[in-house]
């Protein structure tokens, strides 16, 4: 089926159980899409733009009172929607540092907040995982103080992943949180993998920006995230414009400078609002999203072979395995090399892993229910087999 | 019909005829439609995201293909998909100026322009316009000339609209970037009310940048934007980061700063792609909307009092009117003030004018076909004789 031609329509979550490693937590809800098929035009939410005449303040849809409810959700004093985890970073990056000043990230920080800092003009540096891949509070003291000491200046600003991206494994953001203000460094909690699918409280993390991604926990379109900021550092981050037209003599008010006056309208916006009830509700389930998500690493660990490299047991339904002495020995003779799992995931119904990965890959089980899970664990062991590979009963 | 508890459905393209503003150019196309449905979980289009891991390389969607055509659409050499017009002035000012620098916009120029300048630390001064409301080559000289003067140094930038948002008036935009390159300062074409409604020839025009908006005038969800610059400024605003981790030397490749990486992805993103083959056609239909639009005018005229605050004859579709001494000296003694011709066109299936509006207001005629202009036309007279404003014949 064809939207136009050259563009399918995607089918990958109406006909697969998909695990691909990102989509899990973006996948709408049917209020989301309902939502993109009333406000799909441009300026659809600007109908009722009246003064001040800013995407925040328009009571109908009711924009205004879902930023109010987004920094409640995540205990924070404001919320601002932003096209993207990425362009909150930006956001913070742009309004906090200068040029020559050191931020810190974490060695697994993912490469759109080294980018926002390096955009800033801003150096990043990281504070080094321990031997478990976790970043520590001792670790960020230690790069502080290693910052200090050679640049003569502490960081400017601290900015960590709750769980990273890359293993999906939980650093100690309080922690880290707590030696940043000792150090009177303003700290970032990174929550695209939180925010949305288990509960932030920013206040007591000790966070003085939150990040979400609306794409990627949301149950929202891409491009949308959200930044949310104490009344403190809004003031800074949230900073409306200060100039003025040397002819007209023009100012522009209220509009705030880091987010350009609106930020995310339309579509993506109002489905992002309409899978809020639903993301709220969510949430509440997150413990039992990692039950689900241990007993499928429990399942899938009987594949003699089988390596799980994120922290164990699992705290997050996004995980990293390391299947080379599993099914990437037989990627090494099969004839279709790599792409056989691919394949015979695909005649399952299962999709998500890279075609033709075999040795290191990711997967995510968010939003299965127990039967998918089951299905998905029987139907990894059934390939091993069927593949000459030990199975532990 | 509500979407969920608080949020309505909207309703204005389907009941009524729609000449707000801003809107005209940015209604979806049925193709759009469908690429919102089928597109519209967050990470969509990432399905076959392969190596070098880039949103503009990905080939299903053809993604790859549609930047390629975009820049070809507007005869520059490379062409990026970017969260509204204003992620790309936001971008070009980011990459071109420095603090302390000064850029040149229009005093008809966008909040948005300004604040993206604003927020890469630079000083935004204004080209005035000339007695008929025109930005001309002269007036963009004398104030190179100015600045220069002033401060000892040129502008970095000058950025203009060939037709700006308030009047919707024609600038020499040609004219603009000869004498912008006579100094060797950088064009921005800012094309918000152009591209995507008319034939923009970007290399014919002497633009180093053109900026697009695709929830105004190409037919796409909000946030969208095209970003296109010639070879020599791509280096610039599309340059690749250059950090590297201080303890993991990861590098991040082709990864762009100022974009962030991936800017647009998923419903909007594909829901653009979508209209363009019908965007690609429309744009020839341009004359005939400017012919539209003066035959609107010309009836609207007809009614005492009525003046149009834009240039005579309209060279588009945009236009801001004054009413005040006709429908708004109705208001001053109606029992329901200035909202009596908000009335009066919602109960003839009209929408767009700001309720309560009835002094100087904007609306916009494209994409109306004739019996719709003419309907137009017959309701505004029939609104103006009915309460009591002569009508000539």
């Amino acid at each position: 089926m064809k939207i136009i031609e050259g563009i399918e329509v995607r089918d990958r979550e109406e006909l697969y159980l998909n695990i691909q490693p990102i989509q899990a937590g973006g996948r709408l809800t049917p209020e989301a899409r309902k939502a993109l098929i009333a406000y799909g035009d441009g300026y659809s939410v600007c109908d009722y733009c009246i003064a001040p005449f800013r995407l925040d303040h328009i009571k109908k849809p009711p924009i205004k009172d879902f930023y109010q409810e987004l920094a409640e959700f995540l205990n924070m004093d404001a919320a601002r929607v932003m096209p993207g985890a990425r362009r909150g970073f930006q956001a913070v990056a742009q309004a906090i540092l200068k040029e020559g000043d050191v931020a810190l990230v974490s060695s697994l920080a993912h490469y759109s907040l080294c980018l926002a800092i390096e955009g800033a003009g801003a150096t990043w540096k990281e504070i080094p995982v321990d031997e478990n891949n976790i970043v520590t509070a001792e670790a960020a003291k230690e790069k502080i103080e290693l910052v200090n000491k050679e640049s003569g200046q502490l960081p400017k600003l601290i900015a960590v992943s709750h769980f990273d991206y890359l293993l999906g494994n939980e650093h100690d953001v309080r922690g880290i949180a707590k030696i940043a203000h000792e150090y009177e460094i303003p700290f970032l909690y990174n929550g695209a993998y939180t925010v949305g699918v288990m509960s932030v409280d920013g206040k007591q993390i000790g966070a003085d920006f939150v990040i979400g991604s609306g794409h990627k926990s949301m149950a929202a379109p891409a491009p949308t995230g959200v930044l949310a900021a104490t009344e403190q550092y809004a003031e800074t981050v949230f900073r409306t414009t200060r100039t003025e037209g040397d002819i007209t003599r023009r100012k522009f008010g209220i509009k705030e400078t880091e987010l350009l006056g609106c930020t995310v309208m339309g579509a993506p916006l109002v489905a992002m609002m309409a899978s809020f009830p639903r993301v709220r509700e969510r949430i509440k389930n997150w413990d039992e999203e990692v039950e689900k998500s241990n007993y499928f690493i429990q399942q899938f660990l009987k594949i003699e072979g089988n390596k799980v490299a994120s922290e164990m047991p699992r705290k997050h339904t996004l995980t990293k395995v390391d299947t080379s002495d599993s099914f990437g020995k037989v990627a090494q003779t099969h004839r279709r090399r790599g792409y056989f799992l691919y394949d015979a995931l695909r005649k399952k119904g299962i999709s998500g892993p890279f075609p033709g990965a075999t040795n290191e890959w990711k997967l995510n089980t968010y939003g299965l229910s127990w039967d998918q899970i089951k299905y998905l664990s029987e139907t990894f062991l059934e390939i091993a087999e069927k593949n000459g590979i030990k199975v532990s009963k």
